[in-house]
């Protein structure tokens, strides 16, 4: 992670608790070896960011013994200086077989069973092979997600304060980008200004900006194309960043009228808006400790089938946010994991009509000790705009 | 890949030929299913982007079938879009189960033995897992680059059109760096311009930017810190992006002296610096259809080590390059498969003395029909710079 001036970030010795804490969870699991590969649960763990490439940096929490990761020795000098949490570095030479160095150190359990290891989910599949290679069929795989996730889903205050910090900027470029020249330009060039105006506002760089005008608004994951915005239709922008190493991720709906009242939104589209409106109030509102992920789904769901629109309403409510953009947890019929206080996800309800038009309202929320915390301020209304 | 004005871009109907080459490969590999998850191989068989998250996106491949790819219900409007290869699109709701969907129509073969299923290298380990729990231990999993790498390997004239345009961008990058401003700014801050100058030459954004002075030029992965960079020091710039989809990497050694010619490089660095150069020329005058990549390395080493810097030369000479920064023909002992004409790699020998500093020189080359094309064509000497 990046330290900027005046931002908060994550104190160093915060790696050293973190990686406490996921010996503690590997053990209380009956894990012998819980195994991390580049990427988010690294960060987490140990602050080090290394490149995602095929030669092998993996964190070994191997039963019985202390954690240690193996880099390759020409990365020794970037892990000396990206790991913050306490770990032996064992570097391994371009001839070397590194998946070898850590399935030697695995135990064998008592018993015919072979070891039980975890390993991070992103890891790639050329990785896990060579280990089942290495390790025999004996020997029982799973991913890590289910033991790091209690650790993970609870946000510190300073993980908090990042997430706040990011979903402002991003509030900050919906207010802009919705009181700009919409009218006449393509998706794609609107999704380059919101890239360049989330770096702008503070990020590191843009994830992904989703920019979907006139019928596009009906398809939920459309990206940004060259089709020309034109007076008279609604623009879903669905937009995150990482900031702090913290991902940011919000969606208005915007119409855009050229300053002319007779191209505002038809009755029809106000009437599901203002339905989509309420469900994702209802749905931030039910968000508290101890209510399940499946309720805060239900929440959204039931007004928006109760007013005839499920079958437009046709993905899950939401997903956690954090190191990752989408990580645990789920907010999801049958996720049945309460919330805790700390928690931060999306609650991102949608109402599309393919070939015509569609609508979302996604805020990211912690869920605090009373009840529900949204990070994004910008207002929920439809942004009826001149574009 | 995005497709700008006046590039040279991947023809849309080249995916259906680059498939149809992915289904007689598997064949002739007696696969009964070959499974690409998101990244470069679903990018260079379908054109077909997709993000990287916890929902399956897969191009599957099996026996006697037509090729088809498994998307999210929620991302049929993106792949609708992204897709340039003839396949069928299989969406999947929310509460399905997305691995059942492919492992169920993948046919046991006949006697005892389970399928053999090769996946995507960077396929998460989440996916195989789960795939692995649907089959059973009968099935036996393992890497698709083998399978891929002879088609990936060997670019076509479109992609080094786009590798060359690349380098040329680089090239450019490096020259303006060496002609501004270094000293007094940290390696972070030059870093940060590298990235800017990347985008502006042309890349459609910067992958890293390796900017290590002083002692950190002996750290051969080293990134960018907060050191500041001073008069009578090394620089090694290693830095690249992605343009058209396809990727640059160059390396080229600096040394700033402030204008004062009492601090420019001392005689041990001047000798063993002409030592690397000329190691560096060898290893891609080497370059010719036939010989094999071991050959690349060695003749990259040899002149080092008879120069007696066989220590400080710790790393393989080169990776090959293409939609992965990264990729087949790995340019490293052992290695002996022969080049072929269309292959592009990187040559990048490097000499380092831990705490006093080090040098290093990269050039993307193709392999030409009668010998070594160069894409870069910065010079190789040292640059030595008043910074």
């Amino acid at each position: 992670m990046t330290v900027v001036a005046g931002r908060p970030a994550i104190p160093a010795a915060r790696y050293a608790e973190r990686l406490r804490h996921a010996v503690e969870a590997a053990t209380a699991s009956g894990l012998d070896a819980l195994l991390i590969g580049v990427g988010s649960d690294l960060r987490y763990l140990t602050a080090y960011e290394a490149m995602p490439l095929e030669r092998l940096t993996m964190l070994a929490i191997i039963r019985g013994q202390p954690p240690f990761i193996v880099v390759p020795r020409l990365e020794r000098g970037a892990a000396e200086q990206g790991l913050l949490a306490p770990v032996e570095i064992v570097t391994w030479g371009e001839l070397d077989d590194a998946h070898a160095i850590i399935a030697g150190r695995i135990p064998a359990p008592t018993g015919d069973a072979g070891p039980r290891i975890a390993v991070s989910d992103g890891l790639w599949a050329v990785h896990l092979l060579k280990f089942q290679e290495h390790l025999g069929p004996s020997a029982r795989f799973e991913p890590a997600s289910p033991v790091l996730r209690d650790l993970r889903m609870v946000k510190d205050t300073d993980e908090i304060a990042l997430l706040r910090e990011a979903a402002h900027a991003a509030d900050r470029v919906v207010a802009s980008v919705a009181a700009g020249t919409l009218i006449g330009r393509t998706e794609a060039d609107v999704a380059r200004e919101v890239r360049e105006r989330l770096v702008a506002e503070g990020h590191e760089f843009g994830l992904f900006a989703i920019v979907a005008s006139g019928p596009n608004s009906a398809s939920s994951h459309h990206e940004a194309s060259d089709r020309v915005i034109r007076a008279g239709e609604p623009i879903v922008l669905d937009i995150g960043g990482v900031l702090g190493g913290y991902c940011s991720d919000i969606t208005r709906t915007l119409w855009v009228t050229g300053g002319d009242p007779a191209k505002g939104p038809d009755e029809r589209y106000r009437a599901f808006f203002g339905v989509l409106h309420d469900a994702q109030a209802a749905s931030v509102q039910a968000v508290a400790p101890g209510v399940a992920c499946s309720a805060i789904d239900a929440a959204a769901r039931e007004p928006i089938e109760a007013a005839g629109f499920g079958e437009a309403f046709f993905h899950r409510t939401g997903h956690g946010i954090g190191l990752d953009g989408h990580e645990d947890p789920y907010i999801i019929a049958g996720n049945d994991i309460p919330l805790r206080s700390g928690m931060t996800f999306s609650v991102e309800p949608g109402i599309y009509f393919p070939g015509e038009y569609g609508a979302r309202i996604e805020d990211i929320v912690l869920c605090g000790p009373d009840g529900p915390d949204p990070l994004n301020e910008a207002a929920h209304e439809l942004y009826v705009v001149d574009g």
